[in-house]
């Protein structure tokens, strides 16, 4: 019986388009690694969640779209916890990318996941073409330059850092991506799924803010305090942490408010109420009303 | 008057995708850095070549094909230049990338063109969306794991190396996606196309084992005897000067000769023939017969 889910699944189907018997082993090894086993894969499952909630009409190009998301996401942790970025030693409670395989290693696994993660689209994409320039677009802008992921990071070598920009890129792009992509998969128009997303994503980031401050190293499976020593921006420092849990969640009722019009709004509106319930630290969650 | 050629217009079109006023300056800067001045352009310039030798029915599918392979060769040597590979403080005559911009932002600057050459490719494939799951595979193959460039460069991170393999994705790799990609974005089937790009690869990987070896510094722009002290794998060392330029000169004629029926064979073929003969420094090229 497989017990592994769809996404899993499917992270693995795009895994195996990067290894062959006559590749070098390590670069599909530190690949692998990077993606199994995973974080919570919040970024896929909502963008799955979205897609259902579109009357996902082709599975396998939502599916596609889950996974170059997540591989864009899982490329985007190697490289930032490369030595020159936050010379990261531990993610996900093991030895960093770098620390396992090397720093070269390292670099070209992120490099490599990045390109399958345009690929493996492309490959779902053979089916229903017209969709695909859009969906890799969605991918695209949010990894690249100058609204993506890697302009959210360029931003902490920036001396004027631009505060708000910064967060949009950094966390707000790839769930912005999530919720658009998974809405552009099943056929609906993308523009009006974007601040769902944002704002799922800004309420992300203030989890992540109150983790950095509140958890242990332990529950974590990093460095905690890390955005303090590195001198970043964090909700906790600016507004207290009663006021970042409660910006936290007004974020969240206003993602809720943001979801547009579609079949499965009910079910998506519930898909968020949960995963919200699991992103602040038990001690901190109020009772829901 | 615009006096630059198509491919240096197209590449500053993709580049301006990546820029924004409110994105970070930096990041943009070293995009811009590591694709302009260019070297020879070799590859875009092939992919053109082929494009045209199928009757190029769709320009801005051709263009944008050339773009996202040469995007794709100056992303992998923004990072084979970096500390944890080459270490190279040089690059065409003036600082490398991490030297001119640090080592964070030529990391990133690396990431966004390979993430820039799937979106620019995306963008113009809105108007034939049924070559664009065909195209993208070509790019990403040449580029990712198991056999493209960042599998080349990983091979170098290996106890036993696969020495044909190495070659085969080091360098072959992009100039196999030069030709397929060129006959591709016309609507020729991509498959009877591999071998002359390969072959035009590994006679542009002896060339370059040749200068390696016998050019001096300023030529070049790069350090040299840099194989030698790296102890990667060179022609020379292998075969002698002699033996590798017979080598050269023989892989150029099977590469002519693998040329697939088209309407442009003929052109084609004369403009194979007019960059070989760039290839090797002028004191050793033989007067052609």
């Amino acid at each position: 019986m497989d017990s592994m889910s769809p996404i899993e699944r499917s992270l693995g189907q795009a895994l195996r388009l990067a290894h062959a018997a006559d590749g070098p082993p390590s670069l599909a090894a530190a690949m692998r690694y990077a993606v199994f086993p995973g974080g919570a894969r919040i970024r896929p499952r909502l963008c799955l969640a979205v897609a259902r909630a579109c009357a996902d009409d082709r599975p396998g190009l939502s599916a596609a779209m889950a996974v170059a998301i997540e591989l864009m996401h899982c490329a985007s942790l190697v490289h930032d916890d490369l030595p020159c970025f936050d010379d990261a030693p531990t993610r996900r409670g093991r030895a960093s990318v770098h620390k396992a395989f090397g720093e070269p290693i390292a670099v070209l696994a992120g490099d490599a996941l990045i390109v399958l993660a345009f690929q493996f689209l492309a490959d779902a994409g053979r089916g229903a073409p017209a969709r695909l320039p859009a969906m890799i677009g969605i991918v695209a802008r949010a990894a690249g330059a100058p609204h993506g992921i890697t302009a959210g990071q360029a931003w902490e070598s920036e001396k004027d850092i631009a505060l708000a920009a910064y967060q949009r890129a950094k966390t707000g792009a790839l769930f912005a991506a999530a919720t658009a992509g998974g809405a552009c998969a099943a056929g609906h128009a993308e523009r009006s799924w974007h601040p769902l997303g944002e704002r799922i994503g800004e309420a992300y980031q203030i989890a992540d803010d109150i983790r950095d401050v509140v958890s242990n190293e332990r529950d974590l499976g990093k460095p905690v305090g890390r955005d303090a020593s590195l001198g970043r921006p964090n909700a906790v420092a600016s507004f207290g942490l009663r006021g970042a849990v409660a910006r936290l969640e007004d974020l969240v009722a206003s993602a809720i408010a943001a979801i547009p019009p579609c079949p499965g709004a009910l079910e998506l509106r519930a898909h968020i109420t949960a995963e919200a319930s699991r992103l602040l630290p038990r001690e901190l969650a109020r009772p829901a009303a």
